[in-house]
């Protein structure tokens, strides 16, 4: 098969994956997306998983982002270490399959740290290369496990979005937390104290009691638990970085970025929004154009 | 009936509840556990649940501490503000049954702080009743959500045991984390992470890159993540008392405050193991004591 022709690109994670058809010309003709993430398809099955894809979007070469590379998928494919550049992830691509690359995630792991991405770094460095990131700007890339980024020379995760779900479904602040978190005062008075506390285990119990002694409202503390969480997670990642005021751009769903940016703003960032998804297909269809 | 004849002491928690036999002498005689915790009682259902206990414990007055004064509980028993001592526990019991008392719990609320406890202050002040506590003695009390009490003066809530719970059971480190938590080398580097670094939300992703990258081994990802949290726990609770080597009592079961004494003694503290059992059968001899 010829990739110059087009390819399917499918960013395949734990829970579900999203496959899009892009044409000879670069354009995204047809997609759709599924719950058939890695955890859904049995021992031996991904061939007929990415027959399946090929039904549905033609029969293409494809290329894989995401948790398919990582050793619970279909192939591990090894991190690369960062600084990682687009032509040293096309190098590293692992081929379970004739027609089928899997793009390999990055790690760091320096001076005692150690940290690893998979899938996020197609979508950075699609965007830099579609002149999205002015030069050294920190990235923010919100998700489950927030990440931030500096140009891939370095980065941090954050466990911010599945600490928020495990407090909403397995805990003490269940209750509490079933409103959607918005962006208002509440919102913001969390940030404040997510900026200022390194006491997060004990900020977390002092939202119920706050409720139980009539101190704020119940219907806030969704909000405030979502500020107090991210205004952490830009603490962190601000610290990280060693700066606090410059450009930030921030990359993922609009409904996650707005909240960061927002936090980012509080912080006296100033924080400019991408959409995750165009940034993945500009990054993945760099790395199809290296393909020979 | 005359609480000076003997009375039976409950510690009713969300999940279980634990029944004394307490003599005229003082003596405890006779005693359960089950899994009846107020969660499991139905609606209206208490003086059933209460009947019970007298018929495997003997028909005597009822003292009661815990979840079963809460707002799910049987009768709400209010906070009591701290600072809190035994006449005021006792001034305030909640009667909603002949010769059926519960204690209230104690509450914080100043400076925009807000806190609460329920069931812990009958271990403190019989511990302090009892002649254990040494003057302005730091108090910690692991559990679900640990305590650090200055002598009901203040105190602040840390939720370590919640947490680490929520990570076994449901979060991306579950698979890491099926072993106990030992105290060990690697609950001790824990430890030493948790007293310095502020940045929990990043500090636990990195337990599973650092395994994933090969740069700690799997088996010791629970003790490590262990000590990470209850060393946060132990900055956290010297910072609100401000100061950081002093006599610190820890009560609670013995396998919780073993851990949290070697913690408490890595940041250049000096732990006294208390059994919380024994406290809380002293805690509730003196407010029995005082019911005319």
């Amino acid at each position: 098969m010829r990739w110059a022709e087009g390819f399917i690109a499918a960013d395949w994670g734990t829970t579900n994956r999203r496959a899009y058809l892009i044409g000879g010309d670069g354009r995204c003709t047809d997609e759709f997306e599924d719950s058939k993430g890695i955890l859904a398809v049995e021992p031996g099955g991904f061939p007929a998983a990415v027959a399946e894809i090929r039904q549905r979007l033609g029969d293409k070469p494809l290329l894989l982002a995401g948790m398919i590379g990582s050793n619970r998928g279909w192939a591990e494919a090894r991190y690369v270490p960062c600084p990682a550049s687009i032509d040293d992830l096309t190098a590293a691509l692992v081929w379970p399959d004739n027609d089928v690359a899997i793009i390999p995630g990055v790690c760091l792991a320096e001076g005692g740290r150690a940290d690893v991405m998979r899938g996020e770094e197609v979508q950075l460095l699609g965007a830099a290369a579609a002149g999205l990131i002015p030069e050294d700007c920190l990235v923010c890339h919100p998700g489950t496990h927030n990440k931030w980024i500096e140009r891939i020379h370095g980065f941090r995760t954050v466990m911010t979005g599945e600490l928020f779900n495990l407090l909403r479904e397995h805990s003490i602040l269940s209750d509490l937390l079933s409103l959607p978190a918005e962006p208002c005062a509440a919102f913001d008075h969390g940030v404040r104290r997510g900026l200022e506390s390194a006491d997060l285990q004990a900020e977390l119990f002092s939202i119920r009691a706050r409720v139980l002694l009539g101190q704020s409202r119940r219907e806030d503390a969704a909000s405030y638990t979502s500020g107090l969480l991210i205004g952490g997670d830009v603490r962190i990642g601000f610290a990280q970085a060693g700066r606090a005021s410059s450009a930030v751009v921030v990359m993922a769903r609009p409904e996650l970025t707005s909240l960061y940016a927002r936090a980012i703003r509080s912080a006296g960032g100033d924080p400019v929004e991408l959409d995750g998804e165009l940034c993945f297909l500009a990054g993945i269809s760099e790395i199809a154009g290296r393909i020979q």
